[in-house]
Protein backbone atom coordinates (compact mmCIF):
# COMPACT_ATOMS: atom_id res chain seq x y z
CA UNK A 1 0.00 0.00 0.00
CA UNK A 2 0.94 3.74 -0.38
CA UNK A 3 2.35 5.88 2.30
CA UNK A 4 -1.40 7.40 2.28
CA UNK A 5 -3.66 5.42 0.42
CA UNK A 6 -7.22 6.81 0.29
CA UNK A 7 -9.27 4.22 2.05
CA UNK A 8 -12.78 4.33 2.64
CA UNK A 9 -14.44 2.60 5.59
CA UNK A 10 -18.40 2.32 5.73
CA UNK A 11 -18.41 5.04 3.03
CA UNK A 12 -16.58 7.89 4.79
CA UNK A 13 -12.81 8.92 4.12
CA UNK A 14 -11.38 7.04 6.94
CA UNK A 15 -7.91 5.15 8.02
CA UNK A 16 -9.11 3.45 10.83
CA UNK A 17 -11.64 0.69 12.13
CA UNK A 18 -12.59 -0.08 15.39
CA UNK A 19 -10.28 -2.52 17.14
CA UNK A 20 -13.32 -4.76 18.87
CA UNK A 21 -13.83 -5.32 14.62
CA UNK A 22 -14.14 -9.15 14.15
CA UNK A 23 -12.49 -8.89 11.18
CA UNK A 24 -9.09 -7.95 13.37
CA UNK A 25 -9.85 -10.61 16.21
CA UNK A 26 -10.83 -13.88 13.84
CA UNK A 27 -10.03 -12.84 10.19
CA UNK A 28 -13.77 -12.78 10.27
CA UNK A 29 -14.65 -11.46 6.89
CA UNK A 30 -13.94 -11.40 3.03
CA UNK A 31 -12.06 -9.38 1.08
CA UNK A 32 -10.92 -9.00 -2.78
CA UNK A 33 -8.61 -7.39 -5.03
CA UNK A 34 -9.72 -5.94 -8.71
CA UNK A 35 -8.32 -3.45 -11.58
CA UNK A 36 -10.23 0.10 -11.66
CA UNK A 37 -9.72 1.68 -15.12
CA UNK A 38 -10.67 4.97 -15.61
CA UNK A 39 -12.90 5.53 -12.48
CA UNK A 40 -14.89 1.80 -13.38
CA UNK A 41 -13.99 -1.52 -11.35
CA UNK A 42 -13.01 -4.14 -14.25
CA UNK A 43 -15.73 -7.02 -14.53
CA UNK A 44 -17.51 -5.82 -11.07
CA UNK A 45 -20.47 -7.74 -11.95
CA UNK A 46 -18.44 -10.70 -11.51
CA UNK A 47 -16.59 -9.28 -8.48
CA UNK A 48 -19.37 -8.45 -6.66
CA UNK A 49 -21.53 -11.49 -7.38
CA UNK A 50 -18.06 -13.20 -5.40
CA UNK A 51 -18.28 -10.97 -2.43
CA UNK A 52 -22.05 -12.02 -2.30
CA UNK A 53 -21.35 -15.68 -2.21
CA UNK A 54 -18.26 -15.53 -0.39
CA UNK A 55 -19.92 -13.34 2.58
CA UNK A 56 -23.17 -15.74 1.94
CA UNK A 57 -20.43 -18.63 2.68
CA UNK A 58 -19.59 -17.29 6.33
CA UNK A 59 -23.34 -15.81 7.47
CA UNK A 60 -22.37 -12.18 6.69
CA UNK A 61 -24.88 -10.16 4.78
CA UNK A 62 -23.02 -8.88 2.13
CA UNK A 63 -23.26 -4.79 1.62
CA UNK A 64 -25.54 -3.59 -1.40
CA UNK A 65 -24.00 -2.99 -5.00
CA UNK A 66 -25.20 0.63 -4.43
CA UNK A 67 -23.14 1.09 -1.74
CA UNK A 68 -20.00 -0.30 -3.35
CA UNK A 69 -20.29 1.98 -6.22
CA UNK A 70 -20.57 4.76 -4.62
CA UNK A 71 -16.97 4.11 -2.69
CA UNK A 72 -15.66 3.58 -5.94
CA UNK A 73 -16.99 7.00 -7.50
CA UNK A 74 -15.55 8.71 -4.57
CA UNK A 75 -12.51 6.53 -4.64
CA UNK A 76 -11.59 6.43 -8.53
CA UNK A 77 -11.58 9.42 -11.19
CA UNK A 78 -12.43 8.80 -14.85
CA UNK A 79 -8.62 10.80 -16.03
CA UNK A 80 -6.82 8.54 -13.35
CA UNK A 81 -4.46 5.89 -14.48
CA UNK A 82 -5.18 2.26 -13.69
CA UNK A 83 -5.28 1.93 -10.23
CA UNK A 84 -6.02 -1.10 -7.33
CA UNK A 85 -8.99 -1.27 -5.25
CA UNK A 86 -8.74 -3.51 -2.19
CA UNK A 87 -12.26 -4.27 -0.47
CA UNK A 88 -12.80 -5.92 2.77
CA UNK A 89 -15.94 -7.06 4.18
CA UNK A 90 -16.04 -7.78 7.85
CA UNK A 91 -19.07 -9.23 10.04
CA UNK A 92 -18.20 -5.47 12.35
CA UNK A 93 -17.83 -4.90 16.02
CA UNK A 94 -18.79 -8.02 18.42
CA UNK A 95 -18.59 -8.94 22.17
CA UNK A 96 -15.98 -10.85 23.16
CA UNK A 97 -16.05 -14.33 22.14
CA UNK A 98 -16.26 -16.48 18.86
CA UNK A 99 -20.25 -15.86 18.79
CA UNK A 100 -21.37 -12.83 16.66
CA UNK A 101 -23.80 -10.49 17.89
CA UNK A 102 -26.95 -10.62 16.40
CA UNK A 103 -27.06 -6.97 16.00
CA UNK A 104 -23.58 -6.68 14.23
CA UNK A 105 -23.45 -4.36 11.29
CA UNK A 106 -21.07 -5.47 8.67
CA UNK A 107 -18.17 -3.20 8.34
CA UNK A 108 -17.10 -1.90 4.57
CA UNK A 109 -13.41 -1.07 3.65
CA UNK A 110 -12.33 0.22 0.17
CA UNK A 111 -8.59 0.87 -0.53
CA UNK A 112 -7.09 2.42 -2.86
CA UNK A 113 -3.59 1.32 -4.15
CA UNK A 114 -1.04 1.77 -6.96
CA UNK A 115 -1.33 -1.00 -9.58
CA UNK A 116 1.96 -3.39 -8.53
CA UNK A 117 4.99 -2.11 -11.09
CA UNK A 118 5.06 -5.66 -12.56
CA UNK A 119 7.97 -6.29 -15.05
CA UNK A 120 7.06 -6.23 -18.79
CA UNK A 121 8.86 -9.88 -19.37
CA UNK A 122 6.31 -11.42 -16.65
CA UNK A 123 3.76 -10.70 -19.50
CA UNK A 124 6.47 -11.09 -22.27
CA UNK A 125 8.46 -13.72 -21.63
CA UNK A 126 6.86 -15.55 -18.61
CA UNK A 127 7.43 -16.00 -14.97
CA UNK A 128 9.45 -18.18 -12.67
CA UNK A 129 7.75 -20.01 -9.98
CA UNK A 130 8.68 -22.24 -6.86
CA UNK A 131 6.85 -24.69 -4.66
CA UNK A 132 5.96 -23.72 -0.99
CA UNK A 133 6.48 -26.27 1.69
CA UNK A 134 3.80 -24.77 3.52
CA UNK A 135 0.65 -26.55 2.53
CA UNK A 136 -2.90 -25.11 2.27
CA UNK A 137 -5.13 -26.97 4.77
CA UNK A 138 -8.32 -28.95 4.39
CA UNK A 139 -11.22 -27.13 5.19
CA UNK A 140 -14.48 -28.26 2.79
CA UNK A 141 -16.44 -24.91 4.72
CA UNK A 142 -14.04 -22.03 3.51
CA UNK A 143 -12.77 -23.82 0.36
CA UNK A 144 -13.14 -21.49 -2.49
CA UNK A 145 -14.16 -18.60 -0.02
CA UNK A 146 -11.54 -15.29 0.13
CA UNK A 147 -11.76 -15.12 3.25
CA UNK A 148 -9.49 -12.82 5.88
CA UNK A 149 -7.78 -16.14 7.37
CA UNK A 150 -4.79 -15.66 5.16
CA UNK A 151 -1.86 -16.54 7.69
CA UNK A 152 -1.13 -19.70 5.30
CA UNK A 153 -0.42 -17.46 2.05
CA UNK A 154 1.92 -15.06 4.52
CA UNK A 155 3.71 -18.01 5.51
CA UNK A 156 4.28 -19.57 2.29
CA UNK A 157 4.90 -16.14 0.86
CA UNK A 158 7.72 -15.69 3.42
CA UNK A 159 9.66 -18.87 2.01
CA UNK A 160 11.68 -16.61 -0.14
CA UNK A 161 12.52 -12.98 -0.96
CA UNK A 162 14.21 -13.65 -4.77
CA UNK A 163 12.58 -10.75 -6.78
CA UNK A 164 13.15 -13.87 -9.54
CA UNK A 165 10.63 -15.96 -8.17
CA UNK A 166 7.12 -14.08 -9.27
CA UNK A 167 4.66 -16.56 -7.20
CA UNK A 168 4.87 -20.01 -5.21
CA UNK A 169 2.97 -23.24 -6.00
CA UNK A 170 0.75 -24.44 -3.05
CA UNK A 171 0.03 -27.84 -2.58
CA UNK A 172 -2.09 -29.84 -0.22
CA UNK A 173 -1.51 -32.90 2.31
CA UNK A 174 -2.14 -35.12 -0.51
CA UNK A 175 0.35 -33.58 -3.37
CA UNK A 176 -2.36 -31.92 -5.25
CA UNK A 177 -1.71 -28.18 -6.59
CA UNK A 178 -3.84 -25.66 -5.41
CA UNK A 179 -3.22 -22.69 -6.28
CA UNK A 180 -0.40 -19.94 -5.52
CA UNK A 181 -0.06 -17.79 -2.85
CA UNK A 182 -1.49 -14.84 -4.89
CA UNK A 183 -3.14 -16.60 -7.97
CA UNK A 184 -4.86 -19.66 -9.29
CA UNK A 185 -3.23 -21.72 -11.55
CA UNK A 186 -4.10 -23.91 -14.97
CA UNK A 187 -2.03 -26.58 -16.79
CA UNK A 188 -2.58 -27.39 -20.31
CA UNK A 189 -2.34 -31.19 -21.80
CA UNK A 190 -2.99 -31.26 -25.40
CA UNK A 191 -6.23 -29.47 -26.09
CA UNK A 192 -7.43 -29.52 -22.41
CA UNK A 193 -6.98 -26.95 -20.00
CA UNK A 194 -6.75 -28.50 -16.64
CA UNK A 195 -7.70 -26.01 -12.81
CA UNK A 196 -6.95 -27.73 -9.60
CA UNK A 197 -10.23 -28.77 -7.94
CA UNK A 198 -10.81 -26.76 -5.15
CA UNK A 199 -13.50 -28.10 -3.12
CA UNK A 200 -11.53 -28.94 0.13
CA UNK A 201 -9.37 -25.67 -0.26
CA UNK A 202 -8.27 -22.75 -2.10
CA UNK A 203 -9.52 -19.73 -3.28
CA UNK A 204 -11.63 -19.16 -6.65
CA UNK A 205 -10.76 -16.52 -8.52
CA UNK A 206 -13.07 -14.41 -10.48
CA UNK A 207 -9.94 -14.77 -13.17
CA UNK A 208 -10.24 -18.45 -12.75
CA UNK A 209 -13.81 -18.55 -13.38
CA UNK A 210 -13.65 -16.19 -16.65
CA UNK A 211 -10.76 -18.36 -18.33
CA UNK A 212 -13.37 -21.67 -17.39
CA UNK A 213 -16.09 -19.74 -19.57
CA UNK A 214 -13.90 -19.32 -22.53
CA UNK A 215 -13.90 -22.33 -23.93
CA UNK A 216 -14.79 -21.84 -27.05
CA UNK A 217 -12.84 -18.57 -27.77
CA UNK A 218 -9.81 -20.10 -26.38
CA UNK A 219 -10.57 -23.51 -28.49
CA UNK A 220 -9.70 -25.67 -25.63
CA UNK A 221 -11.70 -28.17 -23.30
CA UNK A 222 -11.85 -27.22 -19.78
CA UNK A 223 -11.63 -29.72 -17.25
CA UNK A 224 -11.39 -28.97 -13.01
CA UNK A 225 -10.06 -31.78 -11.66
CA UNK A 226 -7.19 -32.82 -8.87
CA UNK A 227 -3.59 -32.60 -10.49
CA UNK A 228 -0.86 -33.37 -8.24
CA UNK A 229 2.58 -31.72 -8.58
CA UNK A 230 4.11 -34.40 -10.58
CA UNK A 231 1.33 -34.08 -13.78
CA UNK A 232 1.61 -30.46 -13.59
CA UNK A 233 4.97 -30.47 -13.80
CA UNK A 234 4.32 -32.60 -17.36
CA UNK A 235 1.97 -29.90 -18.78
CA UNK A 236 2.35 -28.74 -22.32
CA UNK A 237 1.82 -25.26 -21.04
CA UNK A 238 1.42 -23.60 -17.65
CA UNK A 239 -0.46 -20.42 -17.19
CA UNK A 240 -1.45 -18.55 -13.47
CA UNK A 241 -4.30 -16.08 -13.28
CA UNK A 242 -5.36 -13.20 -11.11
CA UNK A 243 -7.18 -9.88 -11.63
CA UNK A 244 -4.68 -7.51 -11.93
CA UNK A 245 -2.19 -8.91 -14.22
CA UNK A 246 -4.61 -11.36 -15.73
CA UNK A 247 -2.12 -14.24 -16.87
CA UNK A 248 1.09 -14.99 -17.24
CA UNK A 249 3.16 -17.68 -18.59
CA UNK A 250 5.06 -20.13 -16.11
CA UNK A 251 8.34 -20.95 -17.48
CA UNK A 252 9.79 -22.76 -14.86
CA UNK A 253 8.57 -24.37 -11.63
CA UNK A 254 11.42 -25.04 -8.87
CA UNK A 255 11.65 -27.72 -6.89
CA UNK A 256 13.78 -28.96 -4.29
CA UNK A 257 16.66 -29.02 -6.10
CA UNK A 258 15.12 -29.78 -9.86
CA UNK A 259 13.61 -26.82 -12.22
CA UNK A 260 11.53 -27.49 -15.12
CA UNK A 261 11.24 -25.53 -17.97
CA UNK A 262 8.46 -24.88 -20.49
CA UNK A 263 9.67 -22.79 -24.01
CA UNK A 264 8.04 -19.67 -24.43
CA UNK A 265 4.20 -20.20 -25.99
CA UNK A 266 0.87 -18.22 -26.37
CA UNK A 267 -1.32 -19.03 -23.96
CA UNK A 268 -1.50 -16.44 -21.25
CA UNK A 269 -1.28 -14.13 -24.16
CA UNK A 270 -4.85 -15.66 -25.85
CA UNK A 271 -6.27 -16.10 -22.61
CA UNK A 272 -5.26 -11.94 -21.33
CA UNK A 273 -7.17 -11.33 -24.49
CA UNK A 274 -10.11 -13.35 -24.28
CA UNK A 275 -11.18 -12.25 -20.53
CA UNK A 276 -10.08 -8.76 -21.53
CA UNK B 1 -17.03 -6.55 24.72
CA UNK B 2 -18.66 -3.42 26.87
CA UNK B 3 -20.11 -1.08 24.77
CA UNK B 4 -17.19 1.51 25.47
CA UNK B 5 -14.33 -0.88 26.50
CA UNK B 6 -10.95 0.54 27.66
CA UNK B 7 -8.55 -0.23 24.76
CA UNK B 8 -4.79 0.40 24.42
CA UNK B 9 -3.41 0.33 20.71
CA UNK B 10 0.60 0.53 21.23
CA UNK B 11 0.35 1.96 24.21
CA UNK B 12 -2.19 4.71 23.91
CA UNK B 13 -6.15 4.93 24.63
CA UNK B 14 -7.38 4.32 21.29
CA UNK B 15 -10.28 2.18 20.17
CA UNK B 16 -9.26 2.17 16.11
CA UNK B 17 -6.14 0.71 14.12
CA UNK B 18 -5.20 1.52 10.94
CA UNK B 19 -7.70 -0.14 8.04
CA UNK B 20 -4.21 -1.30 6.66
CA UNK B 21 -3.06 -3.50 9.44
CA UNK B 22 -2.44 -6.76 8.72
CA UNK B 23 -4.08 -8.13 11.16
CA UNK B 24 -7.32 -7.57 9.78
CA UNK B 25 -6.33 -7.77 6.12
CA UNK B 26 -4.84 -11.58 6.58
CA UNK B 27 -5.45 -12.17 10.31
CA UNK B 28 -1.56 -11.93 10.74
CA UNK B 29 -0.75 -11.88 14.46
CA UNK B 30 -1.46 -13.73 17.43
CA UNK B 31 -3.86 -13.20 20.52
CA UNK B 32 -4.20 -13.90 24.74
CA UNK B 33 -7.27 -13.82 27.12
CA UNK B 34 -6.81 -13.29 30.27
CA UNK B 35 -8.01 -12.79 33.62
CA UNK B 36 -6.89 -9.61 35.68
CA UNK B 37 -7.13 -9.36 39.39
CA UNK B 38 -6.17 -6.48 41.76
CA UNK B 39 -4.89 -4.94 39.08
CA UNK B 40 -2.48 -7.92 38.11
CA UNK B 41 -2.61 -10.51 35.18
CA UNK B 42 -3.20 -13.71 36.53
CA UNK B 43 -0.14 -16.01 35.83
CA UNK B 44 1.84 -13.54 33.82
CA UNK B 45 4.95 -15.18 33.07
CA UNK B 46 2.81 -17.99 31.47
CA UNK B 47 1.05 -15.85 29.23
CA UNK B 48 3.83 -13.96 27.94
CA UNK B 49 6.00 -16.92 27.34
CA UNK B 50 3.41 -18.01 25.10
CA UNK B 51 3.26 -14.82 23.19
CA UNK B 52 6.54 -15.34 22.59
CA UNK B 53 6.49 -18.25 21.25
CA UNK B 54 3.19 -17.41 19.00
CA UNK B 55 5.14 -14.60 17.96
CA UNK B 56 7.98 -16.61 16.89
CA UNK B 57 6.22 -19.73 15.19
CA UNK B 58 4.67 -16.59 12.53
CA UNK B 59 7.98 -14.74 12.55
CA UNK B 60 6.76 -11.89 14.44
CA UNK B 61 9.23 -9.85 16.93
CA UNK B 62 6.68 -9.86 20.12
CA UNK B 63 6.63 -6.70 22.31
CA UNK B 64 8.68 -6.57 25.67
CA UNK B 65 7.04 -7.44 28.52
CA UNK B 66 7.53 -3.95 29.56
CA UNK B 67 5.68 -2.49 27.52
CA UNK B 68 2.55 -4.76 28.28
CA UNK B 69 3.29 -4.13 32.11
CA UNK B 70 2.65 -0.36 31.46
CA UNK B 71 -0.44 -1.53 29.42
CA UNK B 72 -1.89 -3.45 32.60
CA UNK B 73 -0.94 -0.30 34.65
CA UNK B 74 -2.53 2.17 32.53
CA UNK B 75 -5.98 -0.07 31.96
CA UNK B 76 -6.59 -1.94 35.31
CA UNK B 77 -6.60 -0.44 38.59
CA UNK B 78 -5.86 -2.50 41.72
CA UNK B 79 -9.56 -1.89 43.33
CA UNK B 80 -11.32 -3.20 40.93
CA UNK B 81 -13.31 -6.35 40.26
CA UNK B 82 -11.88 -9.31 38.29
CA UNK B 83 -11.54 -8.55 34.72
CA UNK B 84 -10.51 -9.83 31.54
CA UNK B 85 -7.37 -8.49 29.24
CA UNK B 86 -7.45 -9.45 25.46
CA UNK B 87 -3.97 -9.14 23.89
CA UNK B 88 -3.70 -8.97 20.21
CA UNK B 89 -0.46 -8.60 18.41
CA UNK B 90 0.11 -8.44 14.84
CA UNK B 91 2.83 -7.50 12.27
CA UNK B 92 1.58 -3.99 11.93
CA UNK B 93 0.90 -2.09 8.09
CA UNK B 94 1.70 -3.47 5.44
CA UNK B 95 1.98 -3.24 1.74
CA UNK B 96 -1.03 -5.08 -0.05
CA UNK B 97 0.57 -8.16 -1.09
CA UNK B 98 1.12 -11.20 1.30
CA UNK B 99 4.88 -10.98 1.55
CA UNK B 100 5.63 -8.83 5.11
CA UNK B 101 7.27 -5.21 4.80
CA UNK B 102 10.96 -5.28 6.35
CA UNK B 103 10.07 -2.04 8.23
CA UNK B 104 6.88 -3.10 9.46
CA UNK B 105 6.22 -2.43 13.13
CA UNK B 106 4.36 -5.12 15.43
CA UNK B 107 1.06 -3.57 16.62
CA UNK B 108 -0.50 -4.39 19.82
CA UNK B 109 -3.38 -3.71 21.36
CA UNK B 110 -4.79 -4.61 25.18
CA UNK B 111 -8.79 -3.98 25.66
CA UNK B 112 -10.31 -4.38 29.08
CA UNK B 113 -13.21 -6.37 29.19
CA UNK B 114 -15.82 -8.16 31.76
CA UNK B 115 -15.58 -11.16 33.16
CA UNK B 116 -18.38 -13.26 31.63
CA UNK B 117 -21.07 -13.92 33.97
CA UNK B 118 -20.73 -17.54 33.82
CA UNK B 119 -23.39 -19.44 35.75
CA UNK B 120 -22.62 -20.38 39.16
CA UNK B 121 -23.90 -23.90 38.32
CA UNK B 122 -21.08 -24.42 35.36
CA UNK B 123 -18.29 -24.37 38.16
CA UNK B 124 -20.75 -26.32 40.98
CA UNK B 125 -22.32 -28.61 38.74
CA UNK B 126 -20.38 -28.78 35.47
CA UNK B 127 -21.51 -27.89 32.03
CA UNK B 128 -23.29 -29.59 28.39
CA UNK B 129 -21.43 -29.69 25.14
CA UNK B 130 -22.26 -30.75 21.84
CA UNK B 131 -20.24 -31.87 19.41
CA UNK B 132 -19.21 -29.68 16.12
CA UNK B 133 -19.93 -29.91 12.66
CA UNK B 134 -16.97 -27.58 11.75
CA UNK B 135 -13.74 -29.67 11.64
CA UNK B 136 -10.34 -28.14 13.29
CA UNK B 137 -7.95 -28.55 9.74
CA UNK B 138 -4.69 -29.56 9.86
CA UNK B 139 -1.66 -27.30 9.58
CA UNK B 140 1.44 -28.02 11.52
CA UNK B 141 2.98 -24.82 10.92
CA UNK B 142 0.45 -23.31 12.71
CA UNK B 143 -0.63 -26.13 15.01
CA UNK B 144 -0.69 -24.99 18.84
CA UNK B 145 -0.88 -21.12 18.02
CA UNK B 146 -3.30 -18.94 19.00
CA UNK B 147 -2.83 -17.09 16.07
CA UNK B 148 -6.02 -14.51 14.95
CA UNK B 149 -7.00 -16.95 11.83
CA UNK B 150 -10.32 -18.27 13.76
CA UNK B 151 -13.01 -18.55 11.29
CA UNK B 152 -13.25 -22.17 12.30
CA UNK B 153 -14.03 -21.47 15.64
CA UNK B 154 -16.47 -18.92 14.41
CA UNK B 155 -17.99 -21.12 12.02
CA UNK B 156 -18.35 -23.64 14.68
CA UNK B 157 -19.95 -21.44 17.63
CA UNK B 158 -22.81 -20.49 15.18
CA UNK B 159 -23.84 -23.69 15.20
CA UNK B 160 -25.82 -23.60 17.96
CA UNK B 161 -27.44 -20.84 19.92
CA UNK B 162 -29.08 -22.96 22.89
CA UNK B 163 -28.20 -21.09 26.26
CA UNK B 164 -27.40 -24.88 28.08
CA UNK B 165 -24.96 -25.53 25.19
CA UNK B 166 -21.67 -24.23 27.70
CA UNK B 167 -19.04 -25.12 24.56
CA UNK B 168 -18.90 -27.15 21.42
CA UNK B 169 -16.30 -30.12 20.58
CA UNK B 170 -14.08 -29.53 17.91
CA UNK B 171 -12.71 -33.22 15.66
CA UNK B 172 -10.41 -33.34 13.06
CA UNK B 173 -10.79 -35.02 9.86
CA UNK B 174 -9.51 -38.08 11.43
CA UNK B 175 -12.52 -38.00 13.89
CA UNK B 176 -9.94 -37.29 16.61
CA UNK B 177 -11.11 -34.72 19.65
CA UNK B 178 -8.89 -31.42 19.43
CA UNK B 179 -10.36 -29.04 21.31
CA UNK B 180 -13.69 -26.99 22.28
CA UNK B 181 -14.25 -23.54 20.39
CA UNK B 182 -13.11 -21.96 23.35
CA UNK B 183 -11.55 -24.25 25.68
CA UNK B 184 -8.80 -27.50 25.79
CA UNK B 185 -10.15 -31.26 26.58
CA UNK B 186 -9.14 -33.29 29.09
CA UNK B 187 -10.34 -36.90 29.70
CA UNK B 188 -9.42 -39.30 32.94
CA UNK B 189 -9.52 -43.06 32.66
CA UNK B 190 -8.72 -44.34 36.09
CA UNK B 191 -5.48 -42.31 37.19
CA UNK B 192 -4.12 -41.12 34.03
CA UNK B 193 -5.61 -37.37 32.58
CA UNK B 194 -4.82 -37.43 28.77
CA UNK B 195 -5.30 -34.36 26.22
CA UNK B 196 -5.17 -34.51 22.61
CA UNK B 197 -1.87 -34.59 20.95
CA UNK B 198 -1.59 -30.64 18.84
CA UNK B 199 0.44 -31.12 16.89
CA UNK B 200 -1.63 -31.03 13.37
CA UNK B 201 -3.77 -28.40 14.92
CA UNK B 202 -5.75 -27.14 18.38
CA UNK B 203 -4.61 -24.08 20.47
CA UNK B 204 -2.62 -24.69 23.01
CA UNK B 205 -3.86 -22.85 25.76
CA UNK B 206 -1.73 -21.82 29.11
CA UNK B 207 -4.08 -23.26 31.80
CA UNK B 208 -3.64 -26.56 29.78
CA UNK B 209 -0.31 -26.61 30.32
CA UNK B 210 -0.27 -25.26 33.93
CA UNK B 211 -2.92 -28.80 33.77
CA UNK B 212 -0.03 -31.01 32.19
CA UNK B 213 2.42 -29.73 35.19
CA UNK B 214 0.61 -30.67 38.24
CA UNK B 215 0.81 -34.52 37.94
CA UNK B 216 1.91 -35.15 41.36
CA UNK B 217 -0.55 -32.37 43.24
CA UNK B 218 -3.71 -33.79 41.03
CA UNK B 219 -2.10 -37.14 42.00
CA UNK B 220 -3.13 -37.98 38.17
CA UNK B 221 -0.42 -39.70 35.18
CA UNK B 222 -0.40 -36.84 32.12
CA UNK B 223 -0.60 -38.24 28.93
CA UNK B 224 -0.61 -36.28 25.56
CA UNK B 225 -2.25 -38.58 22.40
CA UNK B 226 -4.99 -38.74 20.23
CA UNK B 227 -8.03 -39.25 21.71
CA UNK B 228 -10.82 -39.99 19.23
CA UNK B 229 -14.37 -39.07 19.71
CA UNK B 230 -15.62 -42.53 21.10
CA UNK B 231 -12.68 -42.84 23.29
CA UNK B 232 -13.71 -39.45 24.90
CA UNK B 233 -17.07 -40.44 25.81
CA UNK B 234 -16.04 -43.83 27.64
CA UNK B 235 -13.82 -41.73 29.88
CA UNK B 236 -14.47 -42.03 33.57
CA UNK B 237 -14.48 -38.19 33.59
CA UNK B 238 -14.06 -35.24 30.93
CA UNK B 239 -13.21 -31.76 32.17
CA UNK B 240 -12.43 -28.36 29.99
CA UNK B 241 -10.48 -25.45 30.88
CA UNK B 242 -8.89 -21.92 29.86
CA UNK B 243 -7.70 -18.96 31.28
CA UNK B 244 -10.93 -16.98 32.20
CA UNK B 245 -12.65 -20.19 34.38
CA UNK B 246 -10.21 -22.47 34.84
CA UNK B 247 -11.56 -25.83 34.38
CA UNK B 248 -15.05 -27.32 34.72
CA UNK B 249 -16.62 -30.67 35.00
CA UNK B 250 -18.29 -31.97 31.52
CA UNK B 251 -21.77 -33.61 32.63
CA UNK B 252 -22.83 -34.96 29.21
CA UNK B 253 -21.69 -33.97 25.25
CA UNK B 254 -24.29 -34.61 22.68
CA UNK B 255 -23.42 -35.93 19.25
CA UNK B 256 -25.90 -36.27 16.66
CA UNK B 257 -28.96 -37.69 18.51
CA UNK B 258 -27.55 -39.24 21.34
CA UNK B 259 -26.30 -37.55 24.58
CA UNK B 260 -23.04 -39.38 27.04
CA UNK B 261 -23.85 -38.12 30.49
CA UNK B 262 -21.55 -38.37 33.71
CA UNK B 263 -22.13 -38.03 37.14
CA UNK B 264 -21.43 -35.37 39.31
CA UNK B 265 -17.64 -35.70 39.98
CA UNK B 266 -14.69 -33.47 41.56
CA UNK B 267 -11.80 -33.16 38.82
CA UNK B 268 -12.72 -29.63 37.65
CA UNK B 269 -12.70 -28.73 41.21
CA UNK B 270 -9.72 -30.28 42.23
CA UNK B 271 -7.68 -28.56 38.98
CA UNK B 272 -8.96 -25.22 40.15
CA UNK B 273 -7.31 -25.21 42.95
CA UNK B 274 -4.41 -26.89 41.77
CA UNK B 275 -3.65 -24.06 39.20
CA UNK B 276 -5.04 -21.48 41.15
Amino acid sequence: METNPATLVNGSFNGVISALDRGLAYGDGVFRTLKVVDGMPLHWPLHYQKLVADCGAIGIVCPSADAFMSDFNLLFLPDEPISVAKIMITRGEGERGYKPSPVALPMRVMVKAKLPAYPESHFDEGVHLRVCETLVSHQPKLAGVKHLNRLENVLARMEWSEPEIADGVMLDINGNVIECTAANLFARFDDVLVTPKLDLCGVEGVTRMQILSRATTLNLKMKIENIDLKRLLTADEVVMSNSLYGAWQVRSIEHQSTKTNWAKQTLANNIRKAIA
